[in-house]
């Protein structure tokens, strides 16, 4: 469990400065760094040293997304994202994503999504258990961070299923032990391992996932306040993932 | 996923009738019965046709306890006391066991407890928490299915721990994901699947398991309100588990 | 383990007469059939029934197939082309197809194998390590049931692997436990459960599947002789599998 | 898997000299050294380097133990003895163990083997199948390293079972493939990976177990030719483990 190890764990970007420099030095490197495949480009290995292990590792892995499985996400953001990109390696039977965003949802349309749910405009947990014929989902991936998303999970999953949380949370939610505690279900957990980080590199290699699909915008470090200005509003720029590029 | 089965589940004394009667007909009679094995008494399968699957399968098996483990049960009522004699099976370094009552305590201390915590005098996480150097315990079971019982469970799980649920809760919980969102923590809930009754009747066969330790009444079938009395003041009468036995 | 069940396990064809037949009645009927999903073909039932759990269960499950992985199929009759047609829901990076037929190496190509290898025309074993650099596979399947097929899958497994065997043998093989002793790997036997029945109908369903792509040829029944004699003669009539359609 | 790393693996003593000297440089230290816990004495920590967890991680393990079961382990030297202790952690139903030698049995028997089997003079695997009612045992491990011991691994394997390899085997073994395809059984090797010495350590703290009760036999390092000799005539002497202490 590397996230909680003792002398390391989370560490850049948290007890130190991150990374956003043109050197850095990297805590207990001989035990936590990879090497490029040759021939990777380094856009992709940037979505592999976060984004991608926090989609499979919390969200995939812990949802125990196996072959046939219904799934739910609830979030379109990039690690909502990232997680319909792989859990779709384990080959669910359906993915429903939930999202507040029409242009989120075309993007997760986009990526592999089977069923769209804005939850502006209908009720998700209701959409979701019609669609399921009354069952729930085996894994409802929670990838916000809010009680109301936490709640539609909590409202969907089956009987047997899973409730994978993703997002960091602020406050505490109300879990329905009343009607949870004979449901057989798991609720999980977690800060990102980055154990998974050379499956992903395996599998970007054998072109089975595409991480790069996840980049909108690029900036060279000198305009680096311009790409913090855009990641703001990722919103209103439909920004995904934002890549500063080193000096040349 | 016996529990959950479509045409089956918890039948018997929830959807239909349950067994205290002279003779009884058993739905799934074929797929759910299990041989007497020659020379065991009754009182012993008795025990192991709910309390003791339900101990093992939704405290200990969900719990996921491992040789060298430390174990917190919360609550040790009848239930608590069969997950802390499973729990065993498994060798953990420790077990804490936490109640209200004396009575109980010095129960579970014949039982195996290796920390008794009376949560009337001292404040139970807390003390928990100090036992551990401050780490947590791997395992916190509930055993209770009260609010404040699934406070100390979260208040003192370690990262990477479990948190199986086994108490009948009547309300909602707050669960604090503001402070467990990056714990890599699991959250199990099971009506059991008695789907552990054949392993728990190889090891009451070897000798590695005495469910009777829990049997402390006996009455005949026709002082069966005798029976429900003593049951309903257990704490008073020192009652675990009331045997009803039939006609001869 | 269905298989081994002490009152069921493989009666069909073996105990009693098989199902070539207008009506045939099922023991343990209540516990071992599945309803067809409306909408659903019977051709791909019919694959379902045992060829399909097959290779999914003793070549892919017992195998531990995992995203990124490196497999080896040894052997492209059709129980090796479902092993290569079910493998790949877990998103394995390269699939390796040994066989000594063209034919049959042509049809893994196209359904999906990533690198064929003509047992006939070179040393596969020295194939298969020169192209994993050394290293060998993570996964070896045996779906021949010979000692040669099987002795390539000791030679190319890696350390830390899996050998997989699917086919039936009928003689014992050497094993060369002076060179694997200290490999960590796994040996794997198994006759089919179609304890994976439901999840395949889950995956036709959903179309990640499409099992009658194993289906070449068809007959009435009235022609079940010439079907033998096809099925007999499987190679030189490019047959994989044949169907007999009932009595309309 | 450690043991297989490609920097690192078995090392001291097969790539590089060994241990047994007054101080010594270790590879790789930041990743592969363990605290001695306070108070624990250095004999117990020298069990733990490499015996215990070899018994622990390639027999009881990789052979699945679990509570309940039926193991039997063939050879019941310094090997087969830490597997012999490390399995009853699990609680299996009843633990046979096969040797020649009397001495050996008498001293497995003292270690908690529930029946002895002496292969000299009954066959070892008959005896076995009687005591399991035709059965056969649910993990088989073989701890001598011969084909003959292998044999009877494979003869007594239950349905379903597991055979886990410890012995260091110099020639290859047959395999009945053409008895086991149909027997869903798994085979394993390891090399020890050392993955479970924390483990060992918090067990040994709890005193879950003993293993200086290997230790028979203790000299000081300027008599290091005498261990050796000792050793050399372990049989003759009843010498289990040999401790060489350094100078003080």
């Amino acid at each position: 469990m590397y996230s909680h190890c003792l002398s390391g764990g989370w560490i850049l970007g948290n007890l130190i400065d991150g990374t956003q420099a043109e050197y850095v030095r990297i805590p207990h490197a001989d035990g936590s760094l990879h090497h490029l495949p040759p021939g990777l480009d380094e856009e992709t290995c940037v979505m592999l040293s976060d984004i991608f292990p926090t989609g499979l590792e919390c969200g995939v892995l812990n949802g125990e997304v196996k072959p046939g499985d219904t799934v739910a996400i609830v979030g379109a953001g990039p690690i909502g994202l990232a997680v319909l990109l792989t859990a779709q390696v384990y080959s669910p039977a359906a993915i429903f994503v939930v999202d507040l965003d029409e242009k989120r949802l075309a993007v997760a349309k986009r990526f592999g999504a089977t069923e769209l749910i804005n939850s502006s405009s209908v009720d998700a947990a209701s959409r979701v258990m019609a669609l399921t014929h009354g069952v729930g989902v085996d894994v409802a991936i929670e990838a916000v961070g809010l009680p109301a998303t936490f709640e539609i999970c909590q409202a969907i999953v089956a009987a047997g299923g899973h409730i994978a949380n993703v997002g960091v949370h602020g406050t505490p939610v109300k879990l329905h032990l009343d009607r949870l505690w004979d449901r057989n279900v798991s609720i999980t957990t977690r800060l990102v391992d980055t154990a998974s980080t050379a499956m992903l590199l395996k599998m970007v290699e054998a072109g089975k996932l595409n991480p790069t699909s996840l980049v909108t915008h690029r900036f060279a470090m000198s305009d680096m306040l311009q790409a913090y200005d855009t990641f703001s509003r990722a919103s209103a720029e439909g920004a995904l993932k934002v890549i500063v590029t080193g000096p040349q």
